[in-house]
């Protein structure tokens, strides 16, 4: 196997791109996919401030990496999700990373913010772990960006994510969420008499483009010393066995991964925009996020609100869970 | 396990029903499985003459063998598609299935009508047997109804083939055949000096409820002889791919297939309909099947006409391949 460019010893095979790279051209090759993806969907401009989500692990360290590398000005942004000593290591693994770039990173906590960590959460509504995180995370990356003064916000979203994401949404026929699965998401506005306030950040996934093998080798081949090891919430996450069947396919037609993903994005995506089912996007009434409220009469609180307001009075009153957080049937 | 209806000892589960049966009862629920398939999509009445495509296995007969208990006047046909001695025992299976039942079957080969069989017209158009297997049982299914008269044309495939089938089209967004996945496909006629002139025949699909697993064990406690062996060409064949990934998920969460195949149906299909692609339908020059025509000059021929065309023509020419039929990629 020899790389592509040089026809040295590759290290590196993207089968899908019936290709192979030695290392610095793979490098090279990782930087130019995310640069054209940038491009292609204009995602931002040289002068933007972004404001990359960091997990700790290998796709939001080598986004923010091919960002800086590529010369924008990017932030780094930890959330401590207050998983036990897992999150204490993914923090350390973003923290060194910024060190050793001499890269800004903001970090919060979601206990400190809102009042209870992921695990506490799960119990205190019943639900999988995995359902609160996501809604805290969406909710606070944006409250944070918003707030330390970044147009764009920056995730490590993957092919691999995106397209599990798509087949989970088809399989379900998630018509609303099929409508808002994009690579860019636009900022939001409400008008007040103080003009416009921005409500919802630019939201955009430079690595569309990029599968999950391919973050991890460009890691590895970058020094870069990520957190490999899984949640430990993840177990039975339906999103991990939605991967699986789709890699199933990928493994014995390379690209499909790609073409399931894109050719969405081209011929079927605009069929499932403006899915507003009927309500009205009004502000919530309690933090003034976006959110859908159905009929004149009805609250307009946002997700985040509601759960976060019914978990944290259940914690004031001592509330012990009787059984096991139930497992949401995928 | 005991049966949920009688509860004697049940001998097949349906997990996705959260249900088990004994034998008596889970025939009398695939009959009301069918039943109610029919009258949920308005597939035929009472009166209408169905003719049932049976290729000897288990779907088709099972189909039949429903549609003959529940009253109909439903008459097979079978297809010789010349695949050895696979469509021998094919064939075999469906005239002795009818002698038993003293149903009546048309027969058909697609030799004496077209002039080739599956494995020659693979061989002729350098092309995956499958492909032109489908588009000539399409067409001579289609054709044999209207010139026998009927006025419906029943076929047996079950959920599994149609989450395949849609699985394989979401994965490369194949938005034309997702606007025409449906377990009804109406019939097409022409005007004509004459009076409207039928050109396509209703199609129907009764066994859109039913796992593939379900008709095989219909199959085997009605005492059916249907050919268990796969077609002899069909490996490497996509569809199969497709089934082991969504069966994937299947096992682990029960039901999803039914959900990814109705939640299609109701909340996704019609944003796929209308989907000519900018052509115009027109009847085909050489048959009178409705076929698109793209702009007031092309040619309006069918693809059933121009494979049909130019397999004759090499067949003529005395056309000897120089290498094996190409694989379709995926």
């Amino acid at each position: 196997m020899k790389c592509k460019v040089c026809r040295d010893h590759a290290v590196v095979d993207v089968r899908r791109h019936n290709a192979a790279f030695c290392g610095p051209h793979f490098i090279a090759h990782m930087q130019g996919q995310v640069a054209r993806t940038i491009k292609d969907f204009k995602m931002f401009e040289a002068e933007d401030r972004l404001f990359v989500a960091v997990s700790g692990g290998k796709d939001s360290l080598a986004v923010w990496d091919i960002l800086l590398d590529l010369g924008y000005d990017a932030v780094g942004f930890y959330l401590d999700l207050g998983i036990g000593s897992y999150s204490g290591r993914s923090k350390d693994a973003a923290v060194a990373y910024a060190d050793r770039r001499g890269a800004k990173l903001v970090v919060r906590s979601l206990s400190d913010e809102h009042g209870y960590t992921v695990p506490e959460l799960s119990k205190l509504t019943g639900r999988v772990p995995c359902s609160g995180c996501g809604l805290n995370k969406r909710y606070e990356f944006n409250r944070a960006a918003l707030e330390e003064g970044f147009s764009v916000l920056v995730t490590g979203h993957n092919l691999d994510d995106e397209v599990a994401t798509l087949f989970g949404n088809v399989l379900h026929w998630n018509v609303d969420m099929l409508g808002r699965q994009a690579p860019v998401l636009e900022e939001r506005s409400f008008e007040s008499i103080d003009g416009a306030r921005p409500v919802l950040v630019r939201k955009v996934k430079p690595l569309v483009r990029v599968a999950e093998r391919e973050t991890a080798a460009y890691a590895l081949l970058r020094g870069i010393d990520y957190i490999v090891e899984e949640c430990p919430m993840v177990e039975g996450n339906t999103q991990h066995r939605y991967k699986e069947a789709i890699t199933l396919i990928e493994e014995s037609s390379p690209g499909t991964k790609q073409q399931m993903y894109f050719g969405f994005l081209k011929r079927a995506a605009h069929r499932f925009a403006d899915e507003s089912g009927g309500g009205e996007i009004v502000a919530c009434e309690r933090c003034g996020s976006p959110t859908v409220r159905w009929g004149e009469t009805a609250e307009a609180v946002c997700s985040f609100c509601k759960t976060k307001g019914s978990a944290l009075k259940r914690k004031e009153e001592g509330y012990v869970p009787s059984r096991r957080p139930k497992r949401r049937r995928p």
